[in-house]
């Protein structure tokens, strides 16, 4: 009798310590969001941790490499395929590839997001309790795809346009512009794909939190017509080529914006065409950008917003305010009275370099005493998830005045 | 003297035959109009050979493969390159991958387009002379990007909407509509940006050669909410799992549209909602769908089309029209007066299975007196050059009777 306690004991022991060793190595992995129909790999758990998968039967050496993330060497199975699972990483939206046999590759198991100047792989990690950047079931915006004729670059150019949900159902309204650019390795398709500027705007409109209004997502590269300036991915980033090559491309990019795509887009959709009802802003890249073309037109702009990437470029040293951008900034009571918002947000896990930048130049801002709203993203590096919440943080301050 | 003139003859010769030489070697080729911006590989010649280059410094063995079209070793180069070139393929967009020691991994140069159920890589091969499915310097239609929530699977679903030009000039018209369907491994992107249907419709439309419609090109998996049906991915080819998943997903999907998306665009759009005004086609996969869904809902449609896959399935015993489709193909004579068009269409060159299938179909359909257009698309294979070419042959039969 005794014996049969003590082995009734032990199977109880044994269930009691294999339900704790399974409470340990317990996952609920997933196939994340951003796979492609039936895609079993990449997976993500509920601690944010991410399980990576790539059939290579006969390599040597496979890496993953996160962008912002995990770089390392993964480990082959018997079935020739190599995983890697990540520690838990910051909720969002983080680019990676795999490295075969020195090949960077994509991972064909996740839908391809235009960045680094390829269609990188990328996957979701969610936010818990976060829903600002889902969709919803409420009313949605539409998202158009658009050509234009650009007689600056001398070829068609592709827009994304974002109209919100009561441009269909209020057809005498018109409505305010946010010009909103993609960054650097980036396109037009950017802001929709990995950001959901559409369901964070849908949400912010339906809550009462912003004004209904038009976005426009252009392609940020341009060449003059005729040209044949280097296509950037040539020259090593930092060098004067480099810097040449953006300088002619944002300023035929400036032309572009000013000359032919805001007439389509005042031709095309019901707008107010005038500087109180007109912003842009944009991420790193597209951020320089927006400072670039913004404060050279300020006929044309009265907001602006840089997510990671403002006017003070790269280098950490004081922008000088008297001469720079043709000398707009020197008398901050002339420009706080035109300027309507002036918009700077950077993630306080962004390389230092990046993070001085953007610091140095709002610090220069604020000594100068000319208004704008600084904003820091915690925890996040330059990723989406800066980016997400710095349109979530920006969008309501326009048209608002 | 005379040994001057020997040498002078030498170096003619040696400038002639360098000229022979290099005018054999000569070649003109670009990078590929379907790069991403600066990739100066693949590029394509005017013979339509394409050179193919990848960076792999570690790898023992890469391959090229064309889908409809080469599959080869490529050569190492001291650089860590491999290269090959292309004998000359036929004209449009060709899709491919490499694969690099087993892994099958995507061009990071090319574009990214839908198909094989992953981001693949494809290249544009122009043809000379052929500009109905190039942007002219036309009124465009608009293609948006819609979400609906679908009650019958349970989430919100993808579609894409082309409205003619005259859609947003002519507010008070109402427009026909036609459903598009991408194929097996595509999604609803594949229209757009492999097919070019928006800028086949602006042509034929400025052509005074189709009346202007919308045109609807939804996400072609479905399963219905709550289910976990197979992936189709998962089971192989052909086998009874595979046939299982595929009926059971075009069951959900024929669920979808008629239940859930017909009412969302004819809500959202200034459609005609009848069957005298509402078309359904679809390539290969998705021309079996429209069979299946167009057939047994003759209330909603009057026009049908089916590009490389149609009512025939995938054998090619005779069909039997007593019993086919719940009997509606069984008397020509009434199924002729309901149908205004069934229209069918193969590529020359596709697979002799699929030719088969379609060329049975038609026989089938011709011996039974039931009406029909029968096309072959001269030289091309189961690939976009054959879906191009029948949307524009296809389009301008719709809604003229």
């Amino acid at each position: 009798m005794k014996r049969f306690w003590n082995i009734l004991l032990a199977g109880l022991c044994c269930v009691f310590f294999a339900g704790l060793c399974y409470a340990q190595e317990a996952t609920d992995f997933q196939p994340a969001t951003t796979n492609v129909w039936g895609a079993e790999y990449p997976r993500v758990d509920s601690q944010g941790r991410v399980l990576l998968r790539v059939k290579a039967p006969d390599a040597t050496k496979v890496r993953i490499n996160f962008w912002s993330g995990p770089k390392a060497e993964m480990t082959k199975q018997s079935d020739g395929f190599w995983t890697f699972t990540t520690p838990p990483m910051v909720p969002g939206l983080h680019y990676y590839n795999f490295v075969v046999d020195g090949a960077e590759v994509s991972d064909t198991g996740s839908h391809a997001f235009f960045g680094g100047g390829k269609h990188a792989s990328a996957v979701e990690v969610p936010e818990p309790g976060s829903t600002y950047y889902s969709i919803q079931d409420v009313p949605h915006g539409q998202v158009r795809e658009v050509w234009y004729n650009s007689k600056v670059t001398g070829n068609w150019r592709h827009a994304l346009v974002y109209l919100p949900p009561s441009y269909e159902t209020q057809t005498r309204q018109r409505f305010p512009v946010l010009y909103l650019q993609h960054g650097g390795g980036e396109d037009e398709t950017g802001w929709i794909r990995q950001g959901r500027a559409n369901f964070i705007l849908d949400n912010l409109i339906v809550a009462g939190k912003c004004k209904p209004m038009i976005i426009v997502m252009a392609y940020g590269y341009a060449r003059r017509a005729g040209q044949t300036t280097p296509a950037l991915t040539g020259p090593p980033a930092g060098s004067p080529e480099r810097m040449r090559a953006m300088q002619e491309m944002t300023s035929a990019f400036a032309d572009d914006v000013t000359q032919a795509l805001i007439p389509f887009i005042d031709k095309t959709y019901r707008t107010i065409p005038d500087r109180d009802h007109r912003a842009m802003a944009g991420l790193s890249m597209g951020g320089m950008q927006t400072f670039q073309i913004t404060l050279k037109n300020l006929d044309l702009f009265s907001y602006i917003g840089g997510f990671s990437g403002a006017g003070g470029g790269m280098g950490t040293s004081p922008l000088d305010l008297k001469t720079a951008f043709g000398g707009v900034l020197s008398d901050a009571a002339v420009f706080n009275k035109k300027v309507r918002l002036v918009w700077i947000g950077i993630g306080t896990k962004e390389p230092e370099r990046m993070y001085q930048s953007v610091n140095a130049f709002h610090q220069t801002l604020e000594k100068a005493g000319i208004k704008h709203i600084y904003y820091e993203s915690p925890g996040t590096d330059h990723e989406w998830q800066t980016w997400r919440r710095s349109l979530a943080e920006f969008a309501p301050r326009l048209f608002s005045k």
